[in-house]
């Protein structure tokens, strides 16, 4: 797929690895780099600490309102002043994944407000999904996100409203990595 | 994943092609048997004339109220009375991917009643859906039915109306086999 995506933590890569910590769950191995390329979900991993891979996929749960209304607000990856990243894997319990859609709607938006916290947010803080559950990861997403140094207590408040939410509750694997741009 | 399978159309296999054709787009290439098996998404394709790969995935638009009906009625794969079998990939346009998740759930279901339809036909025709998007197939969906010989008829009513239906105008490819048990 030409929307799969691998994330390789080593020594070398344009994102220099600030911090690395386990929220719920074990953590990964540390790198002091990393980098992110385009793979081939069969293709050799590239060499390093670990890998991480991810696809771009369609949307899951926003309705087009909301679509539209993230679309309009939104910033691209890649600004020149976004020197901050984190990348966020998560894993959720077989108890999420046993809902219908309904439900895992209703628990992520209309109890959680996940997508209207996200827009809180918008557009300091760039973001990007990748799904990972049915491709054989050991996370269900890699988000990644990137934003300005003074935007680093903004994204950190965002971090923190998420993680009080009840979908969280369901959250069982999530670890939290902090980067900047590699001069 | 231990959610992936490879379909596999070679020389053996436990299900006797009758016949394989293209309703939309190209066809695939024909093989006198088919077999099923767990696949590891990066391991090599099992020898055939073709191989297609799909994950069994969480569910994507049914209600839980609409799960709870479909569990209560639905038989499960490999009835003995069950020698009759289709194996339909299909793969929907762009644009079918790019609404968003309301707007796909309203087409799909509200306009073309695509689990309503599938209900009437339950327990008959038992059916299992394989994704395949996001791993890099050529289809989106694998999905695999099995009903007694004297059900045939009624599976062809299933499939004449679903293809009717507004939701199948986005689909842009989607072929047709019909398979018999081996002896």
């Amino acid at each position: 797929v030409d929307r799969c995506f691998e994330f390789t933590g080593s020594n070398a890569g344009p994102w220099r690895v600030l911090d690395v910590r386990s929220i719920i769950g074990d953590a990964i191995a540390s790198a002091p780099a990393l980098a992110i390329a385009p793979a081939g979900l069969s293709s050799p991993r590239a060499p390093g600490a670990w890998s991480l891979r991810g696809v771009i996929s369609n949307i899951r749960y926003a309705a087009a309102v909301e679509r539209d209304t993230l679309t309009a607000r939104q910033a691209g990856l890649g600004r020149s002043e976004a020197l901050c990243a984190a990348l966020i894997p998560i894993r959720k319990n077989p108890a999420w994944w046993a809902l219908a859609q309904d439900e895992r709607r209703a628990i992520m938006e209309e109890q959680s407000h996940h997508i209207t916290i996200g827009l809180d947010y918008l557009p300091a803080v760039a973001r990007k999904l990748y799904h990972c559950r049915d491709i054989g990861e050991p996370f269900d997403f890699l988000t990644w996100f990137e934003f300005a140094p003074e935007h680093a207590g903004h994204f950190d408040d965002l971090l923190v409203r998420l993680r009080a939410s009840h979908e969280w509750s369901y959250v069982d694997r999530e670890v939290e990595m902090r980067l900047e741009r590699a001069g």
